[in-house]
């Protein structure tokens, strides 16, 4: 399925959110706007927008309020990946090299800063508290998704429980906002709110359990990053923690966290956690978050948005990058 | 004059602040309560929330809305600090080792925006969306101007301009939007709100620049950190461009600023720019400053709250640390 297929319902106001992104670069300082442009210029799939829009296209769909909203969301996403590249220390991010690689990662900081002051910013004219409070909370959960995650790394004692718990703070609380936010600003009813808030949690947690699987079984061009990056960082996914669970005596992985990364070790653990059965496993658990999001929706009326959230749902597991 | 009499209208509110924060630091998680707790408690002065308070207590003065609302702005302080102290590799932040000395500069990026979002949560309690707007363009205007001073280290043609545009950012527009907060809160009438974001601004710049004057000719015990460390970083403050402006063939700070901080020529350079004139120049600049901020609150009703806020203009220019 082509992702512009089923972002047809909402393609020109997805522009439109590329626009506003366009705008929010454009500041008197040419240091400054060098910076926001090529942070905020050829932005990825734009998915989180695309939830909000989507979200909110079934009830009072005012651009007016949905487009500062649907902005925000892409840049709150914006800023956390910044800090986390400068975090991860990665160099390279949508094909082009990260803020902290050309600036340095202390530009990097005070630059996610002012992505998240802008982004609350931008949605306080949408003239919603709770949608204000809404970005609030997100922002909490995601930022101690990261310091969980942070501090359980080299930790081989992670559970599945655990995982669950920092990809929902991570990942999936992002998704979930981007939908209620939607929902909260076009007026839904509270039924379709909560399906479209739950349609977002696990939509996003089989997201992120795919992007795991991918770490593993990917094509390196094509996800532009090495396999096993997550091993070598110390992060324990599913692929990894459903492994330890079939085959608690193998110290592969263990190699690989002794001594912080031991690169020499990671091409034996990336194909012995490769496993056939444990990729298929993780792509059933994906794929049972994606019914339980898909499920909910039945509250909303059937139109083409509903459809295309739903195509979003089986995009989420059959993506390759 | 000693802070505490100054303090003395809003003396137990204050104590309520103090245990907000605390509040902020009990949560479930070990790891993040022991994080939280370090960097909020033993808080400083508390002078931006008591700025809240002082600006309020003449009006409306209802503490369900400025109670989250000063803390707020303490906490939006404070994660600022913990992103300085991680850009700046500080290693002591009042009296205790920094959050990114202790558990790494990693860990402090994502404390800090834990610490936005509690603030930004916290705001939206009290309901107001003028406020939490005026939150997100505070933080919009603290990290351009962090932004400004780090694209600007170790840059001699920094002028009087530059610097008063920066220490706005950084620093003044802060103390503003504490005062300015508590003036919507508590709905002040619009003459004394434009009175109280001025003064507090006002109060921000000659604060700032006291706080670089001592740099220069502070007592190393007082202040807990050694002299000369905004020169040692590539910092020109305003007694360094004083200086430069009445000596420009002098090269003294040069010498410094060439190789990023040459510590061999940082005390000639420390005590040609304690030259008296230049120092007695830059304190009559902070006076200046403090008296417009005095002379707007003429406006203002006269009772003891004023008189705090006059006698705190007053006590940024005498402090030695």
């Amino acid at each position: 399925m082509e992702i512009a297929s089923i972002y047809e319902p909402i393609r020109e106001d997805l522009l439109r959110v590329e626009e506003s992104l366009r705008v929010v670069s454009r500041v008197d300082l040419p240091w400054m706007s060098d910076l926001l442009e090529h942070t905020l210029k050829d932005a990825g799939k734009l998915i989180r927008p695309a939830l909000t829009l989507l979200a909110a296209k079934s009830y009072r769909y005012d651009l007016e309020f949905l487009l500062p909203v649907a902005t925000a969301v892409e840049l709150l996403h914006t800023a956390t990946l910044v800090h986390d590249d400068t975090v991860d220390r990665s160099s390279v991010r949508r094909g082009k090299p990260t803020v902290s690689s050309v600036w340095g990662r202390d530009v990097a900081v005070l630059l996610g800063d002012y992505l998240f002051a802008a982004s609350a910013e931008l949605v306080s004219t949408a003239g919603s508290l709770r949608v204000m409070s809404l970005f609030a909370q997100t922002l909490m959960a995601i930022s101690s998704g990261e310091l969980r995650h942070m501090f359980t790394i080299y930790d081989l004692g992670q559970t599945r429980q655990h995982y669950y718990q920092m990809i929902g703070g991570k990942t999936a609380s992002l998704f979930s906002s981007a939908t209620e936010a939607g929902a909260i600003v076009s007026q839904a009813p509270d039924e379709a709110m909560a399906a479209l808030r739950d349609y977002g949690y696990n939509m996003g947690l089989a997201f992120q359990i795919v992007d795991d699987i991918l770490d593993f079984v990917g094509d390196e061009t094509e996800m532009g990053k090495p396999v096993g990056s997550d091993l070598i960082q110390g992060t324990l996914t599913l692929p990894a923690i459903l492994y330890l669970e079939r085959y608690p005596e193998d110290d592969c992985i263990q190699r690989v966290f002794e001594g912080g990364g031991s690169p020499e070790h990671l091409p034996q653990a990336v194909e012995r956690v490769s496993n056939p059965a444990v990729i298929e496993e993780c792509y059933a658990i994906a794929l049972d978050f994606c019914s339980q999001a898909s499920k909910g929706l039945e509250a909303l009326p059937d139109n083409a948005c509903r459809q295309s959230l739903l195509d979003l749902a089986e995009y989420a597991i059959e993506r390759k990058r």
